[in-house]
């Protein structure tokens, strides 16, 4: 009658599968097109000094190592909003397509981002293909910030339910 | 120490329940309020010639047979968007919604929707009700489009985690 | 070959984790800054007479008592959106983010929420921290709604899948 799953140890340091990505995201400022790869589609609203409400949808290069320019091992497609009226904090849900020898499928990740945490952490809700029915947790750490312009997060996926 | 779990078996043929239906779209024009069955309510943005930013929000009916007179048997509550700027592409998050005397309960699914492939795979990310704990994949494939009027997707619902 | 996971025993009435809160939403409508907790980020749209699109972005205390002054233990950070043409309902995505000593970690829930029903049930998708891999299912009941200015919801979160 135990709700625990028996015969499960999923500890935090032991993932099945682990995946360090780097999301880089240029916002659409209707000038850089050529560049952009998000474009606030809604709010902000008045509330507070820090975006309260806008809503960014992206279809963001993820990447291996942190340099913009390097070669993008998969994309990040989804959406981000702001939601505090005292500092910066964010809202995400998106899908990680991969379409490479390496790896074929989606990993789907959604939840708060606490910008002023160091770090922080959001759940993988699902996966597809060689993520099949996975499940775990994404660490978020910001890598840089330029502005409005460009940010980078540092994206470390550890996965601790695999099927493939 | 093994992250698996033991004793599972996740073939993607054998899914422990499946729901094939057909997603049908109507999106408002300003003119169509009797038969549409989705808004416009963020977007498009300026960045690309493919509606990038456009948020649709739905309600929309779930037959098992292609028409779309054919009698609902669930409604799909949710939100996509349109996320590139180089193709039709789209992001989707959304609760099948069954009160039926076959099916009570919800499936909440999100995921990309790569229009431009034959299929591509969504996750289920959970259910209530008959659906309890559900987790799986849903595949979609375009069934019909007629410009901005109308689309259909077929949506191949396949659970491999089931509780009911 | 069984796709049922073995060894589990998920009664509904018997969840490894249970957090019985109150959501409370101040709708920002221009004038009330310092106590509104959302705002309409887009729409609605002119579909239907039920706000039908208009989407709201909230940073919303989570209190164990139903008193809007009661302390929170969590903020409830994510969004809404109503999404009928004929009646008052909504869809829901949130992240509840807990930082007491009680409790460190998130819960991610999303799902329809059928605002005409006495209850509904949404999905608990995952948790991090102390709600690591969480899965579960949280119910909906409106406790008070005030026009446009304020509503309280009570969340009856039942985790069915613990790790900690």
């Amino acid at each position: 009658v135990s709700p625990q799953k028996s015969g499960h140890r999923y500890h935090p340091d032991k993932p099945c599968k682990r995946l360090v990505l780097y999301f880089h995201d240029i916002l659409f400022n209707g000038t850089n097109k050529a560049n952009a790869t998000s474009a606030g589609a809604a709010g902000p609203t008045q509330l507070g000094a820090y975006q309260f409400g806008l809503l960014a949808v992206f279809d963001d290069p993820m990447t291996t190592a942190p340099t913009l320019a390097s070669p993008p091992v998969a994309r990040a497609q989804g959406f981000y909003f702001y939601d505090m009226k005292s500092t910066y904090n964010a809202w995400f849900a998106y899908t990680l397509v991969f379409n490479s020898t390496e790896h074929k499928g989606t990993v789907t990740i959604l939840g708060a981002d606490m910008m002023d945490e160091k770090t922080r952490d959001l759940s993988v809700a699902g996966g597809t293909g060689d993520f099949f029915m996975a499940r775990g947790v994404a660490t978020f750490a910001t890598d840089e910030v330029q502005g409005f312009d460009y940010f980078r997060l540092k994206m470390d996926i550890k996965l601790y339910e695999c099927y493939n």
